[in-house]
């Protein structure tokens, strides 16, 4: 069945409308075939007869209702298959690269309800697989084509610390199965993107970049956080074609700017902004399952302080040194203790620390204005798969660092994204002013006025080319650039304002 | 405790930034005083040690990842206390009618991620209960206070099949527990909604109206139907600081509007809108846990052809005569045929159908053309509950009703859907057709132009009042309206057009 391809001349789409990035299923096709070629390169796998099984994402009800979350696929059957459906199942033969796809035997009221039942023909041409049969004809199929050995799923996220989706079928006990190998091979494989993949990842950073954009025009004193929120994205769904965001947008003004993981539901974007503000907002749209993740950092009312250049530049300038310094053959630890040095010595040159940088960054000052780390790595999930992979660095104990999604060296093809930060978080320099080899570096006085400040992050999205890295977010960086942006065509009213009968 | 309330001057209230409708805190405590007077009036009951005991929702991760879908809270519990955050346990003192909220213990660290380390005392005032304590006090608290048995909530959603959460903690095992009281008495309780939440239901209505009538300027041939999708949320988000929909968007044009829960996964909005279609548009907001759910329907060029005239009157009508007959006393199940008579009847004028309406009705003809309920309960979930509660009418098995949601006889204070339609869905058709008792009364020749045509549905929010029904949507409703409002005011351009340059 290798000649499915050309059997198909219309290569089917992921697409939305007619003006988004139209995605190849072929992008699909050659995931599984890296994956396959990776298993058969590996000893432990027998020449003949051995299978992936993934089990796909389900819908998941809104408690007992009949209300289910918005269904988005589970992402390493995304990565293999690409399957909008619900409730599905995949298998790759690893002799053979082929690919086999179970989709649920729907009843006939479906068509009512849901819309076109679809025949096994139809989702075959549309997501370019070998074969499709209904989910109650697994194991039937595995055994006609004498299986020997299904590789699953099994491991750990070590972001979440959540077990991956094990597949599960029934009559699977008649089968010899291993849950160890898939699991740090098809990780790896999702670690370094393809040229295709790195083709919708550019799109999704693109939508996301245009999205902040049209927020920032949006942005003044008066508007409440979440109308940043609701701006970015309508934008990223309805020019972009991205129906979900990532993750939950952070819309922190003034001092919610200093809490890394604002927005949730007890912290709901749902402040005023307010003259002299700073804004630290971190969104990213998502489209066919590949994620962005951007954040903005710049004043309310659209003009920079000092106090605000000072610290924005701190964090800048750490972000540039990492851009120039990223490369294959790097160490990611490294980069991370480049940017905590560039920011601190920029609160140094500020006046609010005194004294020497790398003596500091010993002390763990770095943690105290940076509780997080640089940055991650970025792909079908925001807080991508293979950070700590074995055979890779494991993650350190040191401050700072101990924070860090992966510690990985870089290598050409991953995408990571690179977010520096500094915040004055009340706890931390509560912690750092009753410790005196930490305090001993803080000029309390100034830092004083900074309580309740805020803070400010600058996240790109990345590639890493064989030289260096390539910045795919498109979005004002300098406070020049910024003051800029957020002075010409901005919207002079707050929605609220908008009337019917303006119109 | 009684007078927390006297001790608490300024109250409480959930609010999205300051232009959105203050729902204040009294509406669940007076949510609670009605549940405990009617268990208080149970007399299975005993008359001192009864508490009511409800889990909170918790968070749902995406697969294994570290990303939540974005929290709400289960719905039984939130017309208990409106506690927006996750992982919390709610008593009642039915004796009393005192209530003790239990807030999870958090690690310092969440101050550095999630914002503010809020204190039982926060919470207390924030949520105008009488006591907090942290959910590892649970058992303890009720021991001390004598419980001698513990309500917990069992029971079967009629629209979903599945449970609702029982609450379990730890050492629960050492109280009297009660699982069959509480959960025919809290849902007949949500059926009839109080004042102040009819409050928040008028104005989530209100914005939900808002909401399409900005789609309907933003709608013209070339518009992808999810960019409708992103208007609605949008305009309800923005202006109306409803962050969520009650359920996922259906935005179907042309052949798709004759899907009835079109818009999910595998048919995601995603058509091109034509000149000529017929759009069928259902959204609605959510705001503090209460939903709005509207349907319009429209031509996506503006103006209605004759046909277009003919079947959205028929619909109009039905809605009408319904909307006139519907009062407390009236059983729904009636209504439901009253709309299909006049549906039907209008089909007849327009020539598709010949012969006796009543005998189409019993010939199940109502079903082929509207194969869904009339309407639904609705309040903090969409399908609201109640529907099919011990003591009132069970499902029909006859066709038509045996789709509502509910058979009950309308009483005041019930919020419901009127939501007519007649849809021209190919399956049903060819069913039909080939049914000599159904196909003696369709002219097939006028019906086939018919096919792929889509449908119409006509869904408003009513609150049923002492002498009817009070509408609480506002949408232009005649085809006059329609096409006065969407040419006047309409957008020019597509979102896909409108470039920063434009600015």
């Amino acid at each position: 069945m290798a000649d499915t391809q050309a059997t198909c001349p219309m290569e089917s789409h992921f697409v939305r409308g007619e003006h988004t990035l139209k995605v190849p299923m072929s992008l699909f096709r050659e995931n599984r075939e890296r994956l396959a070629a990776v298993l058969r390169g590996n000893t432990a796998v027998p020449e003949k007869g051995a299978f992936v099984v993934l089990q796909g994402g389900v819908e998941v009800p809104f408690n007992d209702t009949d209300i289910s979350w918005p269904f988005r696929q589970e992402s390493y059957f995304q990565w293999c298959f690409g399957v909008e459906e619900p409730d599905c199942y995949g298998c790759i033969d690893v002799t053979t690269s082929e690919s086999i796809l179970f989709f649920p035997r729907l009843p006939a009221e479906y068509a009512v309800w849901q819309g076109t039942l679809y025949t096994t023909d139809d989702f075959r041409k549309r997501y370019a697989v070998d074969k499709v049969y209904y989910t109650d004809e697994i194991a039937d199929v595995l055994s006609e084509r004498g299986a020997s050995v299904l590789l699953t799923l099994n491991g750990l996220n070590t972001d979440s610390g959540l077990a991956a989706r094990e597949a599960v079928f029934d009559k699977i006990g008649q089968f010899n199965v291993n849950n160890t190998l898939l699991y740090p091979e098809i990780s790896e494989c999702r670690v370094i993107k393809s040229p295709r993949e790195i083709e919708v990842l550019k799109y999704v950073v693109k939508v996301s970049s245009d999205a902040h954009r049209a927020v920032m025009r949006t942005v003044r004193p008066g508007l409440a956080e979440f109308q940043a929120e609701a701006a970015f994205m309508h934008h990223a769904y309805s020019v972009g074609g991205c129906r979900h965001v990532s993750y939950t947008c952070i819309c922190g003004s003034g001092h919610n700017a200093s809490i890394l993981h604002y927005g949730h539901a007890g912290a709901p974007n749902n402040r005023v902004l307010k003259d002299g503000d700073m804004c630290l907002f971190d969104m990213g749209a998502n489209y066919c399952g590949y994620a962005a993740d951007i954040t903005c950092s710049y004043p309310a009312n659209g003009k920079f302080t000092e106090d605000q250049k000072m610290v924005y530049n701190a964090v800048l300038d750490a972000r540039n040194a990492v851009m120039n310094a990223a490369k294959p053959g790097v160490s990611w630890s490294k980069m991370h203790l480049l940017a905590n040095r560039v920011m601190l010595g920029g609160l140094v040159k500020g006046g609010i620390l005194v004294g020497d940088v790398d003596q500091m960054i010993l002390a763990g000052l770095g943690e105290v204005f940076q509780p997080h780390g640089l940055g991650h790595l970025l792909g079908l999930d925001v807080h991508d798969v293979g950070g700590y992979l074995p055979g890779h660095p494991t993650r350190s104990s040191e401050p700072g660092l101990r924070k860090l999604r992966t510690a990985r060296t870089l290598k050409a093809g991953m995408v990571l994204t690179i977010e520096p930060g500094c915040y004055f978080i009340d706890c931390k320099l509560d912690e750092a002013l009753a410790n005196g080899d930490q305090a001993k570096y803080i000029v309390r006085e100034e830092l004083e006025r900074f309580r309740g400040w805020g803070g400010v992050r600058i996240e790109d999205d990345v590639l890493v080319t064989e030289t260096g890295v390539e910045n795919m977010t498109d979005v004002p960086r300098t406070t020049e650039e910024i003051e800029a942006w957020m002075t010409v065509g901005r919207n002079s009213k707050l929605p609220q304002e908008c009337k019917f009968s303006d119109a």
